[in-house]
């Protein structure tokens, strides 16, 4: 029997990770894998309650509290979610993870990267994913496939500055952790699915 | 002008903290204290969306979840309201804070200390209160306190484990820690007044 695989898929808002997900749900199937697909934030009731929470505009949450909760909600996903598939002998698929934070709290929003690993270590106390499929694509093509043809106004810049942080912080991960597989995702979808087929045939000929 | 002085009160259900919470606002008023009176769980509007998410019986948290979101509620209220308070020269009095987490999640659900006091560090960085009243009641006295006269049923009894653990709990915190007070609470109410009204009188000389 294969061991169980723990793979996170990564990357700022347009890079195209939702577009894969289809594609990467068929191969895994096609290699033999019993498969559990899950997302952050999200992914359990309570990780939904607190979505909400933190998206109505009348909660007041400092950056501080808002870190707490996102792995407040991730500790519900692990427990309730991720460790029984993975000890069910299933692979999870999660579509972000940790990394997301270090990204967003983290590069772009200014939380030491020290306090960010703090709490990682609390919550996972050593679990991390198998494999890391960061779909990396610059900034200004991002802004492009989320607003296709407007020009961006003043805000939508500042947020331009925000999201080069996110990748900047997600690339800097990618360069400290092999199980980062980074995908140039500028390429044609062909491309990127060959590339994904081959990093996925590879993991379960290593289970 | 007095130093701020961050003072919280603590002890099990039913050991008489809500009882002298008047007298304490009174004491401090008439000692010339500016004081800021607050609460946990509560305090701030996330606080109060995590409380009754927490007792939604549909909610499915683990024990580690739960801790995380405590702390989650204690840092907005650290944000929001004690530290804006003893910034602008206020008392802060809180009816409970972290001692309560490790009584109840550590002594009374078995959260270890030392996952307890990274998250208090993560979330006070050093901050922690200059005097922490412990209103201590052997247990029984507690449950009559709480249900007057019916007998105990099963449940009620393993309650009675879980409150002895939690107060065992905060009578070792208030032996290693020199900032409690702790106030016999079986005698009258009179009498606790009385060393409530000096051991306040007593920081107000010293701030």
């Amino acid at each position: 029997m294969m061991r169980p695989r723990f793979i996170t898929l990564e990357g700022v808002d347009g890079a195209g990770k939702s577009t894969h997900l289809g594609f990467i749900r068929d191969t895994l199937s096609a290699l033999g894998v019993d498969a559990c697909f899950t997302r952050e934030p999200g992914g359990t009731a309570l990780g939904e309650h607190l979505r909400a929470l933190l998206l109505a505009v009348e909660t007041q949450v400092s950056l501080e509290t808002e870190t707490l909760l996102m792995f407040a909600a991730r500790s519900q996903h692990l427990d309730e979610v991720i460790r029984p598939a993975l000890a069910a002998g299933r692979w999870v698929v999660s579509d972000r993870f940790t990394d997301a934070t270090f990204a967003y709290q983290g590069g772009g929003r200014g939380v030491a990267d020290a306090r960010i690993a703090a709490l990682e270590d609390w919550v996972q106390q050593g679990l991390q994913p198998d494999l890391t499929l960061l779909f990396d694509v610059p900034t200004e093509i991002a802004a492009q496939r989320m607003s296709a043809t407007r020009e961006l106004d003043r805000f939508e810049r500042e947020q331009g500055d925000f999201h080069r942080r996110v990748r900047a912080a997600y690339l800097v991960r990618a360069k400290d952790n092999p199980r980062f597989y980074v995908l140039d995702s500028t390429r044609s979808i062909a491309d990127i699915q060959a590339d994904i087929a081959r990093r996925l045939a590879l993991l379960a000929e290593q289970a």
